[in-house]
């Protein structure tokens, strides 16, 4: 089990649509910027740069899926608990858990994985075995840390 | 089994994220176009025409489970291909299909509700039971009609 | 002139273009934030809150007008310094400057007006003369109390 | 004078707010399809295209002014009528208005410039004169040829 970092998002007027909630496709963004945040905070670099070290370009989705339970509205303060419930050879399944406070509006998991252009193919991207060092910096539970932002 | 209407949309430049391919939240708002279009094509109203009317704001839904196979990019003209393949007492299934051309690049099935204002409760949305007439409207096939959007 | 309140956001990866960096739109969308905030902070209900009181349903644009100078990437923090330059009698203009740290990187002004729903023709939208308690609500500055979102 | 080119957008659910008007940032994102749309309509090549070849990495943003003088609604079918009103040295004016037939909605000007990335500082964006063949791609007219996307 990886650790779960809580990225806050602020519902603005533009996110909602005329039934006046969320349009849904924001939560996927906010999931895509929770994800992203989820690696920073383990301690990644920004794909820009670990494209240049590495050639790592990102992780993109293979596989989304999303319920919604509750709506929310512009000026809501929302929490994405994201974690890594499963890392497999070439992809890895993020969980995503919205809440308003204590009440959960949607949750979802995503699959993605570690893509480079591959040398020969410079115009296609390629999956890459998991690299061990990132499930580590992802995995890792300093003692007394745990479910929190702060890790 | 509902008609199968296309609805197509070209990808724009803003559509498409750093990686230069379409970031993926777009293809969520494209089906939920695709969704209203195939509802118009059908032959119902607007939302708006609809609430005043029936008291039917609009098909919110409650799940979404989509499948990324091939990336896009700017300037690519997508169709999507949208039917309901289940009717069940008080939700409905989307199924899109994404293709340019022959190619498959994503595939989707959205889980959606009728939904009205209930008077005792203005501020809430509930669902209601499918309409029989809308689910007539939708089913209906024309002789020698059939995948397209002219149905 | 009123007080200068600032909005934060931090860019998202799916905020930005091909070419790596901010999508322009979004500059607008994060002023359209910034310009409710504004609101908020200086002590305004929510519009849907105020549209059931006095039927004020939010405040339109009439006009933008933004430069760009520097782009920005995902993961930048951006602070969004807005405040109202002039009212006059139905419309008033927003100033956003929006800065990373110490860098200004763009600047637009919005021209905007209080807008209800004439009872007579409740499908159209009207400007009304700026409500006086709420210049005075945006315009007051409490001692000590300056260019910070903490007023 | 350029040829002017129209661009058609049809107006999706999710690019309206819980007003049940196009927020307006969409505009901005039309008018850059618009003028995408206008560059390859005039006979260039997409970006990554360009880049490959001549380097040029598209056209961003300096300067946008747009005013809103109607507001339109999901369903509705947008048509941008886009030109070049002034080519400087290098920087060009593009003017978009947004019609729905015959009804002035929205109408707005941009400033903008070709830029290349400088081999000296690859991370940098610079501009560059305006090439000749390109001002001439778009503003050449063919007899009988104005004011239309088949031009």
């Amino acid at each position: 089990m990886s650790k779960t970092i809580v990225y806050e998002v602020e519902v603005m007027f533009g996110d909602c649509d005329p039934a006046g909630i969320v349009f849904f496709p924001n939560y996927s963004k906010w999931m895509d910027g929770a994800s992203l945040n989820f690696f920073r905070q383990c301690g990644l670099p920004p794909w820009r740069e670990l494209q240049k070290t590495r050639g790592i370009i990102g992780t993109p989705l293979l596989e989304i899926h999303t319920r919604f339970l509750r709506p929310a509205s512009y000026g809501d303060r929302l929490q994405i608990h994201t974690r890594i419930t499963e890392w497999r050879n070439k992809v890895f399944i993020h969980q995503h858990v919205v809440k308003r406070g204590d009440e959960l509006l949607c949750e979802g998991t995503e699959t993605r994985a570690f893509v480079v252009h591959p040398p020969e193919e410079p115009d296609r991207i390629k999956a890459i075995p998991i690299p061990e060092d990132i499930k580590a910096l992802c995995s890792r539970r300093e003692s007394g840390c745990s479910d929190s932002s702060a890790c």
